[in-house]
């Protein structure tokens, strides 16, 4: 801070000309991120930083401002004259301030700037910015501007934990020896979730027609709802893959928990003979990335938790010390039909489990995680590994439901076995178009599974966020396709 | 080896007795991926393997198997009793396969081995599965296999070296402090390569009318052609930010460099105010996602430059020493006007570079990457940052040039002035459209830039691979999708 008295010591004193020399003598200012200046240790260096304004406060003689550049949820205190004011130097405003870093006197921060220079590199009326200084606008407020949410602590947070969580997710399988691939985003498959599919075609029809009408593929293309049956292609030569990017569902929903455009961590393992491998893996790749994410974004993680969700750090807690429930698909019916609870949706065995189920069986089995396995061989696509347990008749696939979410991954044992899968894909009348999925089976068949992980709805369920398209950049859905 | 005489000495008799109680008294043998098998030390151990038959040798008494898994290029020996053989141990099937880990008597392989069970988990008729024992088919023939061509060496070279670069990738920008974002893949932007775009329509139009007629997303939505202009919402909350995702063009072409799908790294970095701070960035990422491909897929890398496109080892080693060269697109066009060489494209200043003049440019400036800046102001779309050197009139923007490619990268400084982005997006028509980009000139702006890099073209670029589709698992272009 800047004397405040007009009457300083002598030792002040020469430690001011002590600065002003060191300033003129030395080197240009040192250029810093934020991050790195407010836990620099290095006081007296000249330094430079770049951001936007945070808050500003004039007093009579100096002028504190905050500025933050992204690279944390932590701004730097600027501490200036007030001869130093511009009238352009407002909330939202980028800025370039160049200073010496000082320990700062007040115990809200280790450090702070003392600037000799603040440059305006590009000016914000406050007027117009949808954001205001100080206030803390809620998620619904900020998403109706997706070209500037991210100029919010919480947004910004966000992001910074989306990326940090897609790092996490990849070293978790790269430190296992998985090999990422790049499922296609176009495809000719359209027989799985057939009535939720988006077509592909070039946009302007006169190509088309110059081609003789042809699509353009030659066949009719869709974007995927799964790079499933991509990454069981490359499973036939690898251990273990995984796949991390966009899927899509052509949805008329609303809902808090879809999108249209949605990423999906996949994964396929080879050799593997049972849903406990596949649990193990889920629950391990959960844990991980949580742990990750909670030591690498301490703060931004407290953001969530402190002012979105109040108090959701217990429920994070208390699954990262217990270990993951497991009950058959028999036992979840059996548990919602002892229920006092009355469903909105049928409970009898066969029928598929609704989100309210979902959510009940959660927090009936101590609100932590819960596998569900063993479903019947009716509800499950016709890839899923039969139990071959008739009367009951049940395939080998397990849900891992979570708190305050519901569904967050599906996974099962693939049909390796060429007959069965041959029969089940004839009866659909699909065994020549799913003839390739065929010969996966006819050379070199292994036993293998594998699931898919909604990340927006893990971001969902380990920040507590309620609606979907809070933790997405630029979030599509049915009526809505921004930027 | 178990031993081919029949008369053996007493210590090899107790050194086999030994060996056989030890196997008996043992715990189940140890799960092994090929790569850990090959390069262990731990000779003696009870090991199991699991993966796909290479090769398969009878002789008298002894089964010689290769066995590969995908965990590495290597494949592991197995040496076996012939009473071991059996008529489903082919090449291209699946097996588990337990014994002893011994040091091989042969120079050709550290550790083989000795089988004591091998079980056929997948047959593979060897007359129906199109790939040859020995044979080494060319990238053309396995790409009539998409399903299956991953079971080559090649091809699961090429997806290790795929999967290891995109680790390299996002590893840089992380260590830069980064944030990766993941940009959309339906936008409503239609404005820029406006001629290749691909349209996205729910597939069945029955849903379309019960809600009136309306498209999905009430406007019309196509697929990206790039995530720039989403990348750079985000980046004006952050010092730097990167995507690294799928892109579209809907180009009927059948070229060995264009693909409908195509993976791209994209990166904008805020207050940088020259191309050379861009150009900067390029070569850094590009070198360090080759070292480190170098250093951790020695092998595969090697598979490339030995029998698909041998030497290519050197034109590699000539770009990883040199610095890269940088001329103006003036001095580009000086050079191709100079040249003795006839081309089928014009030369006139003014005129866009083709792939003849980039390769012809690369080739005259020492075959290393060559940067080529401050292309002619119509050349380039209008979010460019004009040089305001009229008469001549330039953008900053710059593209890298790369031997046996052409065009790998391309950038440009942002035009962040709000009037002159304003007249350029009015003189096109354009401002209302583009009206949330002028908002982020008029909150905050500051000075940026950045580039995108086509991920398949770099892998062509170290590779050495002539055409596209050899280096994406799942190629899309005009007339194909397969899968």
């Amino acid at each position: 801070m800047l004397p405040v008295k007009m009457c300083i010591s002598a030792s002040a004193a020469s430690r001011i000309i002590f600065q002003c020399l060191r300033f003129y003598c030395q080197k240009p200012p040192k250029k810093l991120r934020i991050c790195e200046a407010v836990s620099s240790s290095d006081m007296g260096t000249n330094v430079k930083v770049q951001g936007w304004v945070r808050s500003v406060r004039h007093q009579k003689q100096n002028l504190f401002l905050h500025v933050n550049d992204g690279s944390s949820l932590q701004s730097l205190q600027v501490v200036a004259s007030s001869q130093l004011n511009h009238r352009l130097l407002t909330f939202g405003s980028a800025v370039e301030v160049s200073g010496l870093l000082v320990k700062s006197p007040s115990r809200r921060q280790e450090v702070e700037l003392q600037a000799n220079q603040i440059h305006v590199v590009g000016e914000c009326n406050p007027v117009d910015f949808p954001f205001k200084v100080k206030e803390r606008h809620d998620l619904e407020y900020i998403r109706q501007f997706p070209h500037l949410r991210c100029r919010t602590n919480t947004f910004s947070s966000l992001l910074r934990i989306r990326s940090e969580a897609t790092t996490a997710i990849q070293l978790y399988f790269r430190d296992k020896g998985y090999v990422q691939v790049h499922t296609p985003v176009i495809t000719s498959n359209d027989c799985e979730g057939a009535g939720e599919l988006f077509q592909v075609e070039p946009a302007f029809q006169e190509k088309q027609e110059e081609d003789g009408g042809q699509p353009f593929f030659s066949v009719p293309a869709y974007l995927v709802v799964s790079g499933q049956l991509h990454l069981e292609v490359i499973a036939g030569a690898f251990p273990g893959v995984f796949s991390f990017g966009p899927t899509f569902r052509a949805e008329n929903s609303q809902s808090r928990r879809h999108l249209a455009e949605f990423f999906m961590v996949e994964a396929e393992i080879s050799f593997t003979q049972s849903l406990e491998d596949l649990m193990k893996v889920m629950e391990e790749m959960f844990r991980s990335t949580t742990e990750h994410l909670l030591a690498q974004c301490p703060e931004d993680v407290a953001l969530f938790h402190k002012h979105v969700t109040p108090g959701h750090n217990d429920n994070v807690d208390l699954m990262m010390k217990s270990s993951f429930n497991v009950i058959t698909y028999t036992e979840a019916i059996d548990i919602l039909n002892r229920s006092s609870q009355k469903f909105a949706f049928e409970t009898d065995w066969g029928c598929d489990l609704q989100t309210e189920h979902e959510k009940y069986l959660v927090k009936h089995c101590g609100n932590i995680p819960l596998f569900v396995t063993d479903y019947p061989y009716t509800l499950k696509p016709f890839y899923a590994r039969d139990n071959l347990d008739k009367p009951l008749h049940t395939v080998a696939a397990v849900d891992l439901l979570v708190p305050g979410v519901g569904e967050l991954c599906g996974g099962t044992l693939r049909e390796e076995r060429l007959d069965l899968l041959k029969t089940r894909l004839a009866l659909a009348g699909l065994d020549e178009t799913y003839r390739w999925y065929l010969d996966l089976r006819r050379f070199g068949s292994v036993p293998h599974g594998g699931f898919g992980m909604g990340f927006e709805r893990y971001l969902q369920c380990v920040l507590g966020v309620d609606n979907i398209r809070d933790v997405i950049p630029f979030p599509r859905y049915s009526h809505s396709c921004l930027l």
